[in-house]
């Protein structure tokens, strides 16, 4: 791997994670809004940590941890590397301060680019690829950041926005998403998972056949005006939409809207503060057992991901992204008509009927990391494609994203598949 | 359908579930163990409730409903067919007492048997395959009979037997299960789902073709004996053999040991009591996880639901049994040796790695009894085969059956797999 | 103690906790419809647990154990007795089934006859005492079977009764309870807790002075008519009339009535099934919350245990009641008119504002029975005078039953007090 | 009262608030550490609010509200105020900021000033005596910061101290706290409850008689060295020294030490950090189980409130304590040996076996106030005295203090009573 190339990519994407805390306080990024997210402050510490317990520690002559303590507290889940802090319990560290946190990020920051620029050859070559397996760890945090920060913001009465509301725009926006399209796809013997030589985590490979029978897809994500019409005409109140983990799901909170959807007054919370629906944006913020709901109310199912991925790949690639800004972390926008399969990664993820299991012939990475994606295989379902939160460049038809059913802080939406007429 | 078949038939299923609560008393028939388990008294009258409902009201001209509030009582988990007793609370209804059950039950098969005898034959067409449906559905509630009453009777601490114990057997078991040899399995375009004329779920179908990488399969079921190996091997106690999840069950409830075993005494609690734990017979009562960790340990995981089926598909049909008795009801024997697959389906449920989703092109039954398979689809895993406690003739090789990762109160184990070497 | 009254009054008291149970089944009395409650089989059991554990193998010569796991079994909250079944699992016990608990009291009652009517003399008056106790123990135990039968029942769908309706009275009833009449006391220093030689359980002394300021009390409890005027005034939804834990615990389950009352359609559950509210019966089945806020409302508040028993013992005691029949378990009558304090006794106990706590200089017994009152003097309220349920002769003026502030499942209604004009 | 004293009094109690606050950062402000407890932030905002809501909003004209939405944000209980700010979601308000609290404060102390320096006559008039409650309410709330914070640092692996540890004392600590000596009284008719002009809460009053036997009182309040002996005893292991909710407690929790002691290591965690324990200091962090079953250890109970405050008024008073310093503000130190009942008020606040009740012909404030105190009395046990953590010259005893019986964040301790021998 080209060291200077790795060096100007691991600058980057450190520099976008402080990038994401530039507008929170010290206070906003100490919070936990609930045991399954995490205080900013501890995103940054953790994607830290990794880099000094699984790069620099072992492989960097002479690095010097930056405080042994923190070997307890940055740990997220790898049972290989010791004992930890409790996840429910992240929001009740107010110490190490945030500036302590930064001073951290600084220390290994430092270390790491020491070691690129100038570590011992064989040293370098044992450690790069956990460097890039670090940079995309960091990018998933990333993510997590955007989420997480907007899960604790709508439980404040004041309603805090992150970013200031947008400008209003010149021309007026449509007023519904671009018509749905189904497209087909006559399946067969097709093949999965990663191929090539570009970074993939462990769980997208090894590549292999999967049988597919023709299919169809829609060609963009549901939008907010479509699953609006699918709440007035009583989806939340209809158990035969349902899957029964999902009703009784919506029986127990007593759902009747997304997350984030206030449909009494037609406001909608994002990370600018709340505002009107708009119904030509994706709609967000819904787990699987509402997607399932909506696509059994349209007469659709959810595709299985092997029919998502291998509609994706034949999809022309879009330009590569430049480098998304701040301010495109923040809501999916409605999407703009054309060819093809619209918004595959960059509105909103698409919940696949597929649970997370692995695929033949999967083996887990080496060592602590092989704890990564494994040992989550079960349980939970995938979701495709990316969403507007996603990094830039960090997502890929083979890509495999996994929550459980109920999860809905996410950027999560459903794009409708149906079986061949 | 012939009817004089469909009436013997009839008789026999109905006739095995009044076998099965046989030796219990009221007492044992009116208890819940816990919210998964229901008391064999309601088991008794849901099943009849089933009939009532699906068959004979709908179908058979002048039937009356034998108490009109059964309906509330004995709808187990149908939306559309109206509000229901909530599940954990089965175990509050002292009325109607048992007898009273059984009387129902009685008026019930009166009209069954007056309707397959002599009903109009319009409506007997109509009716005949929720008949069939019917007895399906009441073989299922045999099994969980059987399941719910070990399930009591093990929290006694009286530790009480379903039946007497065994005659000690004439001549000396084997100390150990036979060798454990691995199959091979080429693998490629396979197809799974049911096929032919005989009676299927819906969520068996429909056929379809699936590809296959080539793999390996266990002769027999993992026995005790090997599973007391890995619990001496700290199976227990080494996070890195365990899914995420599994490792968190067995930290928040200190386990040791499969469902039912008492390694510090070498019991085994059984339908006949407590009886010293045997090396020879399959492992049993262990949930996906503890099947998962075994495997893990063995150096083999578990098989997709595809491969347990293209493999069972393969496998020369076993004599078919002889309806079982009740005696037989009671605990997986240790396999005789031989060649091919052993104890496919009367020993134990075998765990796979396959979440429940739906067949490509799957469709759930019309009407009500749509709901029977295809709204648990998410969240749980399919288990393969059969077991000790499966009535006689119930089960096939394209059998899906299905539980929530950490239920462990069905008779469930592990058939290893490896891929292809 | 003279033997042969002692005789007559143990084949009394054991021969009505039968008549309790009589009109149940056997699965009637296997239930347990909460963790607060436990089932009809467990209180028949465990009272003979009582007899033959205190009385029968400490002090009767050759007395042998009717069954060694029993003591497991049926020991209630004895920490000097050793470890038993958990409370909340008392209704998993299918066995032993009714008639063996029954042969365990006929067992238990013919070594306790034989005992009291030609136990050795020592031996005899050492546990002459014991055996009264056990009698008392008995009683309330009596008392726990109808309010535990009456909950279990009532959470059935089929709301069943434990006896049949009574028959229509003859001449109308009043349409309202007799007017409700304040009773002046002018205080100073009284002397509360047990007097004179008859049984009173340890919690009743030791006899002491407490100062009392003038007050005033009701003749007569809250009436069912009153009730529903607080009721209607809102009573549900005014937090200012409530303790604050009250409050929360409305807010908590949506509470808008009494346990047992159905005000939507005018129906109050009874031990006679579902019949039309009385507004002249007293009001029952409040928990403290409820009678502390209607007592606010009312301009009221509730009595201090003081001032109610030195009240008590003004009053010119009642002619002692004949032998309730078990026809009389039922339900609070409305109130007779009459001079003095109406009630006191046999309709409702009655909640007072102390705290359950030790008198001064209050000592536990020795031995195992120390443990039957002391330990649970913290935070529950005392309760006072005597229900409906509560069995002939059982109580007296001294006597201090104990709640906790939430419980409603219990024959607990509300008596006014005033501090003097 | 008079304006001049009374502005001094504002402005050192206000000036307190922010002193507690000042060694600690935002962060340290923004969480809560369980729901029982609150962020210091919070704690700053809502003794401001309760100023501008219940004496500037009312009584100072021309007083414009801070933020109309602090209302909400900062209401603590007041159901009479309006909706309020879920208590267990305190510790998610990252927003407002802690400067912007502190805003509000100085906008509150601006106006406060200016009504007690210039406000018209009779408005001053009628709102003094709630500001003098606003005040008192504020030094209640100053001992919870300290309380708070100590229980959110010892969550934190990394164990902070909120400030600095002691420089080593010059002479040697005594090994043992002063021998305990028993103080006899003689009981009778007493008065207790507040007397005179000075300020009390609603709940002190009003004074009235009560009639006590003789009893004793320990000199002193139970020492940490004689806790470790009971301790050392088996004291954790011991049913029958425990209430039955005690035993509970300890049970289901695995206690076996006082909260923030860590008898395995001899340390203890303090404001000042972990530090070896000290046999002569007071033990605290006690709830009431633990000082109940201490207490039966030693062959003693626990005093009733009316013969605490009894032996109390006898007391020769204490020189008014100069303000305390900050720094006193940590631990109770090891009581000095002198004649009379030592540390009465100012080492750990000293559990009652009286659950806290309204006293007779107790009336609650007028208004909203009126929620102050009276809508707790029930379920909660009454402390006395006053504890290293109340501010200097907040306690008296008359004072009345209570907590939940299981509560161990507070400075709580047992001071032994006995009856007269």
């Amino acid at each position: 791997m080209d060291r200077s190339r790795l060096l100007r990519r691991l600058q980057a994407v450190r520099a976008h994670s402080l990038a994401l805390a530039q507008p929170l306080s010290a206070e906003d990024c100490a919070l936990q809004s609930m045991p399954d997210a995490s205080p900013v402050k501890w995103h940054l510490g953790h994607t830290s940590w990794f880099f000094e317990t699984l790069v620099l520690s072992p492989h960097c002559a002479g690095y010097r941890a930056f405080d042994a303590r923190f070997a307890y507290l940055f740990n997220s889940y790898y049972e290989a590397l010791g004992p930890r802090h409790p996840r429910p319990q992240r929001g009740l560290l107010s110490r190490p301060a945030l500036a302590e946190v930064l001073d951290y990020r600084r220390h290994v920051d430092a270390a790491l680019q020491e070691f690129v620029e100038a570590g011992a050859e064989e040293a370098f070559n044992a450690a790069a690829a956990l460097i890039e397996l670090g940079l995309q760890h960091e990018q998933q945090h990333q993510e997590l950041i955007v989420t997480d920060v907007k899960h604790l913001l709508s439980l404040n009465p004041l309603q805090p926005a992150y970013l200031a509301p947008e400008a209003a725009p010149a021309a007026a926006a449509a007023a519904e998403a671009p018509p749905l399209r189904w497209l087909d796809f006559e399946g067969g013997l097709a093949e999965i998972g990663h191929a090539g030589t570009g970074f993939a985590f462990d769980n997208e490979g090894p590549r292999h056949r999967v049988w597919l029978e023709p299919y169809r897809l829609a060609n963009r994500p549901v939008s907010c005006g479509e699953f609006l019409d699918f709440i007035a005409d009583g989806g939340y109140r209809r158990p035969e939409l349902w899957l029964s983990d999902g009703w009784a799901w919506v029986q127990a909170g007593g759902v009747a809207a997304p997350a984030y959807w206030h449909p009494q007054d037609g406001l909608l919370f994002t990370l600018r503060g709340p505002r009107p629906l708009d119904r030509a944006e994706p709609a967000c913020h819904l787990n699987l057992y509402e997607a399932a709901a909506y696509a059994q109310w349209a007469g659709a199912r959810l595709p299985t991901e092997a029919e998502w991925e291998a509609a994706a790949q034949a999809q022309p690639a879009a330009a590569a992204p430049a480098g998304k800004s701040l301010a495109e972390h923040l809501h999916p926008r409605p999407a703009a008509d054309g060819p093809g399969l619209l918004q595959l990664d960059d509105a909103v993820w698409q919940w696949t009927r597929s649970g997370y299991e692995p695929y033949p012939g999967f083996q887990p990475l080496a060592g602590a990391v092989g704890e990564y994606n494994g040992k989550f295989m079960v349980g939970q379902n995938v979701l495709r494609g990316g969403s507007c939160a996603s990094p830039a460049g960090h997502v890929r038809p083979s890509y495999r994203n996994f929550f459980p059913a109920a999860a809905r802080w996410q950027f999560t939406g459903v794009r409708l598949a149906r079986d061949a007429p």
